[in-house]
């Protein structure tokens, strides 16, 4: 990656404003990110996400409230007959959004740490699903490819 | 998501072996994926991974420590006019592999948590860097348009 215009160099700048310390403020540790892995499996109920994730009911629970409260899970009521009213979570668009993170972690991990039993791939077509770094022109890219900008509110970006 | 085959229900299965949790094994908290961020930006020297992602010369210390035992960074030897010889941290292979990880937590938070100030481009065309989720054919994908399969070892998987 090259640092281009007012942030070369790296000692002239302080990474304010950083997205990926941002999302890491939201999602900020082990069982927030296997919250949300088990959230796009289709878990939906609070008992099932702790004993999904392996983490203890208060674990569980302080977890869905942050991701509640940011914005990544919904809440919405049920009831199975019987039994009084419950709330289940849900992925928001916010939440479903966070699909490529997780693609990008299982594809490194299944790379470098060793085979998976799962895999993700196309309902249609059956390929296997790829988390990759393109630019808008659809080339793709890897760390030498790539230019870090500063963004100027006047800047022409669309 | 689709849970299909044996996988489906998810109540019938442990996820052993997930990948993402391997992951998050090895990268494991915020200071070690800003460390990785700063890697990126080329940040090589001890101390300024600690003054660039804003942590304590220990806690930088010991998180360099670990990506280096875990095979993301490297150590190599520097030696400055009149100073001793020191080692720099740059990423290996494996290392500059987790950019699709970094790129997608960039685009998320920048797309639901505020305004960047920076962003990264292609260096040759100017394009915007995206992180994208695609199946091999090149589709690209939604949650919603993928099925979660079972790996098994006689699978055709090429």
């Amino acid at each position: 990656m090259t640092l281009t215009g007012r942030l070369d160099p790296r000692s002239g700048w302080r990474a304010a404003q950083c997205p990926i310390a941002r999302a890491l403020d939201v999602v900020h540790n082990r069982s927030a990110f296997l919250i949300l892995r088990e959230a796009f499996y289709g878990t939906t109920r609070f008992d099932d996400f702790g004993a999904r994730v392996g983490i203890s009911e208060s674990v569980a629970a302080a977890r869905l409230k942050d991701l509640v409260a940011a914005g990544l899970l919904e809440q919405q009521p049920y009831r199975d007959p019987g039994e009084r009213t419950r709330q289940e979570y849900r992925l928001t668009e916010m939440g479903a959004d966070f699909l490529p993170v997780l693609a990008a972690m299982m594809q490194w991990g299944e790379r470098w740490l060793g085979p998976a039993r799962v895999r993700m791939q196309h309902h249609d077509c059956g390929g296997d699903v790829r988390a990759e770094v393109r630019c808008a022109s659809g080339h793709e890219l890897t760390p030498g490819d790539i230019d870090l900008v500063l963004d100027t509110p006047d800047s022409a970006r669309s």
